[in-house]
This record gives C-alpha cells, sequence and structure tokens, in this order.
C-alpha cells in the first residue's frame, strides 16, 4: 500500500456472514455513535445459500475513532456476529503490477485510466515475459521489468516475479493477455488478487483461440470477461463481461478487433471495481456492489 | 387496493430527507428491535442536493408491531428526522388502469406479465378511445371500458374516467400509447402516479412523430422513454429509458417495428419497478433503487 | 404456402457457390434484360471456404418472364455456375406451426407479430403437447391441435403431428419451448425448416436448466439462441442471439423472467429473417443478410 | 495520399444517382469483363427520395486496366447514368490529422488504433491548441505541431493549420475533443472530410456540457455521437453513435468517465468507417455500408 496525501478519507467495510439479524443495526449504530456519516450502504442477501453481504462506506472526517480503534471494535463484531470482514481505507492505495506478453491494447487501457485518475489504486509495475511493451511503461513512467519465462524452468521466472512484487510492495497482479500460466502455488498465495481477462463470453469458449472457436460456432455475439485466476483456468469467479455483436461478414481479423476493445474495457472495468472495493468473492462467485 | 391471500408479508418503507446523519442507524435499529428482518436496505445521497434516499424492506413475519403500530412509528420518526416516507405492505397490492387507444403492442405486453405473474400489483382495467382492443381485455379476463373522447368537450370523457377510475379503487394509471392528451387537472391529481411511454430517447425528439423525426435526423441509435406524467408534455421524470441500433437500411415502417418493441419492453419494466416500489421521485429526476 | 392476393409482388433468389467470378454480373445482367428492378442486392465472400453466398430481391412488375420461365432460366444458370439456389415470391407465403408445451410467452410474440402484420408467412396452427394454450391460439384465431406425447410411443404422436403439417402445408415449424425432443427422423425430413430457441447464450449452457447454470457459475451477462433443429441437439446453426445484463441480485426467479423476454424476442426475430428469405445456412453456420 | 508499398491492391467505388435501372449490371459487367474479382458488392435503394448508394470493393490483381484507364470509364459510365462517384485504391492511404486540447483519451485511441494497423489510412499529424499532449503524439512518433489560438484573432491560428495542413498532404481532419470552433471557410474547403465526436447522443444535449444537461435531466442512458462537421454546430450528418446505461448513483463525474469510453469508441469507429470507404452522404444524412 501507499500512504497518499490526506485528504478527506473515507472508509470502506466488507462483510460477509451466514446470519444477518441485528446485523445492520449493528454495524449502522457503530458508525453513527462514533460520528461517521455513512456514504453508502449496500446489502445482499442470497436466500438459496442463506448469506449475507454487505458494503459500508462512511466519511471519517471527524471520526471519534483512530483507524487502529476500528480495527479493534471490528475484531469485537467480527466475533460477535461471525463476520468475514475486510476494512480498507481510501487514503491507502493498493499497489497494483500489470502482467502483460506483446499485446498493448489492455496495458495502454489500464494506464490511461491510471493517468486520467480513474483507479483507486497505484500501477506501479509492469512485469512482462517479452521486452516488447517496454516503452509503453516507459510512456506512463512506470517501472518495466522484462522476466522472460524458460518452458524449462519456469520456476526462476517465478521466483524472480514473487522477489520483485515483494519489493514493490505489490497488492493486486492484473493479467492482460499475459500468454504464461501462473503456477498452482503463485496463484495460491493470493486468492481473490489476481484479476484475468478472458478474450470470451465465458463459460463459452474456454481454452486457446476462442475467437477462432467463436467463427467456427458462427455465434452472432462476442464477449470478454475478467475473473479472478485461481487454480482451475478459465473457471475463477467472474467480475465483469461483456459482448458485441457480430455478423458473419466478420473475419477472425476482425473478431480479434472487435474482442480487443471489449477485452480492455472489461478489463480495466473488473480492476476498477476490486480497487474501489466493491467486490465480494462467495463461492466461485462475486457480489459486485455498483 | 387490493387485499391479497396471507402470505409471507413484507413491508417497504421509501425515505427522502435533506439530513441523514443516524438515519441509517435509527431506522436499522427500530425494525431490528421490533424482531423484523432486513431484506433489502438501498441507500443514495445526493452529493449536489444534499439530499438522502433510501428504501428498506423487511420480512413482516414476527414483527412486534401492527401495521398501525408501525405507521404510528413512522410519524414519530418522521417529524424527527424531517422526513418524506411512504409505507406500503406487499399482499396491498395496487391497483392499474391502463389507458389505450388502438395499437395493441403495449398492452399485450402489460397484461402478459400480468398473467405471468411478473407485476406486483393488479390491472383491473382498461380505458381506451376507441373499440379496438376490447377483445385484448377480455382474453385477459380484464374489464374494458370505452370512453370516447369529443374533442369539442374533452372534459366529459375526464368525469367519466374519474369516475371509473374511483370505482375500481385505481391507483396508478399505465399510458399504453394513449393517444389523447391529459388535462393538467387529472394530471395534478395523480402526483407520480401516472407513467406514460414516449416512442423516443428522450429528450431527443420530443413531440410528434419521433421516428419521423430519427428517420430525418439519420441518427444511427433509436430509444424509447417510460416517465412520469407532468404537466409539461414529455418533461416528466424518466423512469426507464432503453435503445436499439438502427441504420439507413431501416425506413420509417422498420423504425416502427424496433421501437414498438422498445416501447412494450420500456413501459413494462416501468410499471413494474414502480409497483415494486423501487422508484422515487426527486425534483424532475428519478432514484430507481435496483 | 398460401396464395395471397395480388400485389407488387418481388422476387427473391438466394445463391451459394463455390467460385463467383462473373456471377454478379452474370445475374445482375439477366435481372436487367428481363427488365426487372434490382431492390437488394447483398453478397457475402467466406475468405477461409472460398464459398460464395447472394441474395437478390426485384421487383416483378414489368418483368418480361413468367415465374415458369424464371425457375427455367435459374435451372440453367445454376448448372453453369454450380450454384446452389433458391427462388421464392413474396406473394407465395410460407405457412408456419408453432410447436409449444405450456409456456406462452413465446407464442404470444410470435402472433402478436402476425396480427401486426411484422411476418412475411402464415402462422396457421399452433400444436401443444398440452391443452394449457388453446385459448391464445384461439384468441388470434389460429388452429390449435392437443397432441399428447406418451413417453412410451412417441411414434404416435409424431405421426399424428406429420399428417398435420401435411394437411395444413406447413412449410416452417418453430419451437417455442417446445419441451419434448423431435426425433432424428423428423428433423432430417425439415433441413433449415426447423427454428428452436434455446435459453443460453450457446455454446455456453447446452442442455437443460440454463438458468440455474448461469446462476451456479455467476455469469454477469445471459442470453438466448434461435437456431435451426438439426439431430446433435443445441448444435444446429445459429440464426440470432440476443444478450441482458444481470447481476448477484438476480435470483433463478428473475434470471427465467429476464431471459424469457430474450427468449421471445430472439425467437420472433429468428423467424421474421427466415419468412423474409435473409438466411442462408453454410455448414454449421448461417449467412444472415441484414 | 501516401504510395504504400505494392500488395494485393483492391478498389473501391463509391456510387449515388437518381435511377438505378441496369446500373448494378453495368457496373458488374464492367468489372467482370476487364478480369475484376468482385469482394464485396453492397446497395441501397432509399425509397422515399428514389436516391440510389452502391459500394462496389474488386480485387486489382490480374486486372485489365491502368488506373487511370478504370477513371476513364467511370468519367463515361458517370455520364452515362448520371452518377455522383468516387473512386479509391485500397493501396493509396489517406493521410490524418487530428485536431486536440487537453483531453487525450480520444488521440490514445485512434493513435492505438493506427499502431495496431486498424486504420486503413495514415495519422500523421496532430495539431493542438495547447502543448499537453506532445508526449503523446511523440510516443506514437507521430508529428505534432501546437498551434495556439489566440481569440481575438482566430484567422492567424487557421492560417497556419492551412498551411500545415497543405504540406502535409492531409486528406481528413479528425476532432478528437478539440475545444475550437473551426470557421465556416474552414469547413467549406473540406465537405465530409472533418469527422467531431459530440459527448451526447444527439440530437438530445446540442451545445456546451451535454453531460450536466444529461444528469440534470435525469436520463438513464448516455451516448456519443460521431458526425461529419458542417458550418451548423452539432448538426452535421451522423456517421456512429453508441450508448451506455447510466443510474442516479452516477454523478457528473462517472459520467464524463462513461461517455469519455463512449467517445473514444464512437469516434475511432467513425474515423475507420471512413478511412475503409464505407460512408456516403446523403443530404444530412450517412449511408454506412457495414
Amino acid at each position: 500500500m501507499t500512504d497518499a496525501p490526506a485528504s478527506p478519507a473515507t472508509a470502506t467495510l466488507l462483510v460477509s456472514c451466514s446470519d444477518r439479524t441485528g446485523l445492520v443495526a449493528a454495524l449502522s449504530e457503530f458508525v453513527y455513535e462514533q460520528g461517521g456519516n455513512i456514504l453508502d450502504a449496500d446489502q445482499h442477501a442470497e436466500v438459496e445459500t442463506g448469506l449475507f453481504f454487505m458494503r459500508l462506506r462512511w466519511d471519517l472526517t471527524g471520526f471519534k475513532l483512530s483507524r487502529a480503534e476500528i480495527a479493534g471494535a471490528m475484531e469485537i463484531l467480527g466475533t460477535r456476529f461471525d463476520l468475514g470482514w475486510e476494512l480498507t481505507f481510501s487514503d491507502v492505495r493498493p499497489r497494483v503490477a500489470v502482467f502483460a506478453s506483446k499485446a498493448p491494447h489492455c496495458l495502454y487501457d489500464l494506464l490511461l485510466a491510471q493517468q486520467l485518475g480513474e483507479l483507486h489504486g497505484d500501477l506501479v509495475l509492469v512485469v512482462s515475459n517479452h521486452d516488447a511493451l517496454r516503452s509503453v511503461a516507459g510512456h506512463f513512467g512506470v517501472r518495466f521489468e522484462h522476466l522472460p519465462v524458460d518452458a524449462a524452468d519456469k520456476g526462476a521466472a517465478e521466483a524472480a516475479q514473487e522477489k520483485l512484487l515483494a519489493e514493490m510492495g505489490v497488492d493486486l497482479v492484473v493479467l492482460a493477455r499475459y500468454m504464461q500460466i501462473l503456477s498452482p502455488e503463485f496463484v495460491a498465495r493470493r486468492p481473490a488478487r489476481i484479476i484475468n481477462i478472458h478474450h470470451s463470453f465465458l463459460p463459452a469458449f474456454v481454452g486457446a483461440k476462442p475467437y477462432h472457436q467463436a467463427k467456427a460456432r458462427g455465434v452472432k455475439v462476442i464477449g470478454a470477461t475478467a475473473h479472478y485466476v485461481t487454480r482451475d483456468l478459465d473457471q475463477g469467479p467472474i467480475i465483469e463481461q461483456d459482448v458485441c455483436r457480430v455478423s458473419h461478414r466478420d473475419d477472425v481479423a476482425e473478431l480479434l478487433r472487435k474482442g480487443g476493445e471489449l477485452e480492455r474495457r472489461v478489463l480495466t472495468s473488473a480492476v476498477r471495481l476490486h480497487l474501489e472495493r466493491r467486490v465480494l468473492v462467495s463461492g466461485n462467485r462475486t457480489i459486485v456492489f455498483g
């Protein structure tokens, strides 16, 4: 995390639990009594599973508790209600690394979003198994590291990646059309902390060359899917999807072009939602508070 | 309102006010202390105006207060926080009248939605200035009244309409391509209780023959808009809009066909949102809790 | 086919072949020399396969050849260029049977489209394995036949269906959420003459209960797919697809409602395109001339 | 125009006229007889006006006529059929100048499209009344010229622009959120050769600050419009439009962000369509061959 210059900071609390009776009241009361003004309060009760999810965001101006005290109070509430919870502060910005290969479109989109101030986090590092995108990162003033991946010894590259991520204090890894498969260990260390873009409307067209598959099947709509990475390829919780119409007139090259536009839009959108602490994971699905 | 057979009923509270400090806590606490389980809690703070909006829905099973007592408690809270508020119960279903002329598409869509159980209200009456749609209403078992409108004396038709609406206990009037302008008095008696469908993407193409206007302007997208009716034609608060792509290949007849599909979808959607008590009006805009 | 009252009739020619050199010129020249005014001329060259597709529509007013003579001329051209071709006339309207079970939404949409004059064909028959939709067909003045399907002897129902389709001169069968699987023989007799609506964005969620599958997978977009029926379930050439956004807030019931709206829109659209002779099948894909 | 290295070149012919009898045949015959293989043939007859439009694209490999001879033949056909026509060759690439101010998003999108090889033209120049985007153009290797506009003497800036456009041989000017109004004379010299992006769904919200207008009106969908510039501000022929959903939760800043994404997508799409010679202007509307 990076400490940002002081400004009207907010606290965001994400909560999941199995029994919600009194919870909204208890949490609202807690914020109110300590002088906090609630800016957003969203909740979702999943009837099928009996699970309950909540996102609470409040203004810290004039709040009576220090951040350590808030965390302490949440420990108590968490135990009392058996909560899963995550507490973050808007001025402690997550640090993001983008993994890319040769295709520049998703990387440009993320870097431009950062430059326009649209991300609630800091894109601090670009890692690539090729050197092709060095100038792109450089243009936006972001560190670029070329870490070639040796097919015979992927462990070496991964060790270098881990060292770099630790050194830079990275909280979130974004795979922007990164054409390498991460090891199960690398993934397991980052639950809901790696976002990938798949170039199809999952679960249609898993695996390689989805636009070729789409052409062969003759679909009239193509899509892109941003999801958290899990051990099962293309199977992680979906964060965002979008689609566009295609026709028989679109050859594979045109599908690639249309799809590329979807990919960057969907990936940047998913990253933005994640950084705004709007995404909760429940089993293999996400709750995205709009 | 129609009393529906007893079933797990819910209460829905819509609130708007200018100062929200402590309000979420007070309302949540109130529901919790009386044994209510909150099913939905949505809020929206309009930063520009300082206004605050909330929708709270809770299960009435085991709730300690009677409905009259809930209303009484809300009177007290309403005064304390200077609230605008509306309290409704899911088993007291709003009664709906549809005004139509000759075009059947919107009427069919509303009646089918009702038949499929998709509306949280009862469509009990169809009024028309023509006799053309009598068999449509009859097919769905809904009362139809033919009230011709004499251009020289519109007051007579309106008096008959008012009598009929009162007799049937109608809460909401839906204009399903009704080709007559309502009097300012009729409208003033029903603030946010008349929904109209305009066959364009407002504010583009106000007034007559919007599809002809769209063709003349050469737009690539057309739309439809459902809005509450106010004294100013085509200017009331927008509830729902949707659009579809068109091209130079679409002549006016095809725009009418594509638009007709938009109209019925958008109108039925707006009626459904209204009946689910998801729509709050603020000035000339709506808050629609999704 | 039904003979419609004489009106400015048009001829539509659909052509597919493997070598197109000179074909556009030859066909255009043929129409021009015989006094025809070309209204639409669309073509598509599939680079990957080397196949060529064309749709030509011209005004028959003042055309020098009789319909038999046009067909004769096409025989000659067809042999010369080794064409697959289909010649139809706008005043010979295809006759359509709808197969349905209990769900009324798709049937209503088709019948309403017919009533509004939006189909270039005549919906003359509704067949169902239940009696539930009899009044729907009756309301629109269309013959309804209840043909129960005995799971132990599906052949009997099929024989009755075949007899009925022959008697009514049906050209196109539309499966409007018909919950029975047709026999391979029934299908084989009607290549590209049976249209089905599948309630998912194929190829995602093939098989039963796609909305439940969609909920379990946590997708953010759902869809519907209209396709020609082939021996392989859910695998036939796709004619039309559309999608809508969903979120974690939508339970399965709400997915069913949203999906139902997609289903009827997509199915009616596919039927309309087919009846306007805009659809050509190539392998397992369609060419849809817009 | 820039001469590109020899490759399988194609010719594209755009035609408009008032009487089409025999025209498709004559043009197809002409291409066929000279050994050309037709790749695309699209036509559109505007029934209301009696006008006819056609786009014909053929492979020049083995074509018997030189380019000068094709032009000569078209002169004869043009006179015979009273045609408006435009003949272009795929290897003679239009040269494009982008005018921008401070906002970088549209400029990045165009430059990235160029880098990815998605434009059938060459973006050779960026002109700006500010110096802010110099490094953006530089990053993509495109010439950047800072031409400040003095409100008291706009003529000086325009003279400098004209000189630069002449020097660089520019065929198309793209206004990528250029915040200056061009003089009527500058516009008149470039009919259908200046493309602007307007940040609303025209004709809704003409003029300044459309997102503020959209917020005030409470619309549920916003859009962006790319159009050819004419003397009447925001009134020129529309080439492309697209929209996205918004809600009461989106403040003006979020509308600006969502709109910015629409703007770049719609503008780049319009430029691509223009450069592929898919756009014909008819009165104040466009024919866009898909």
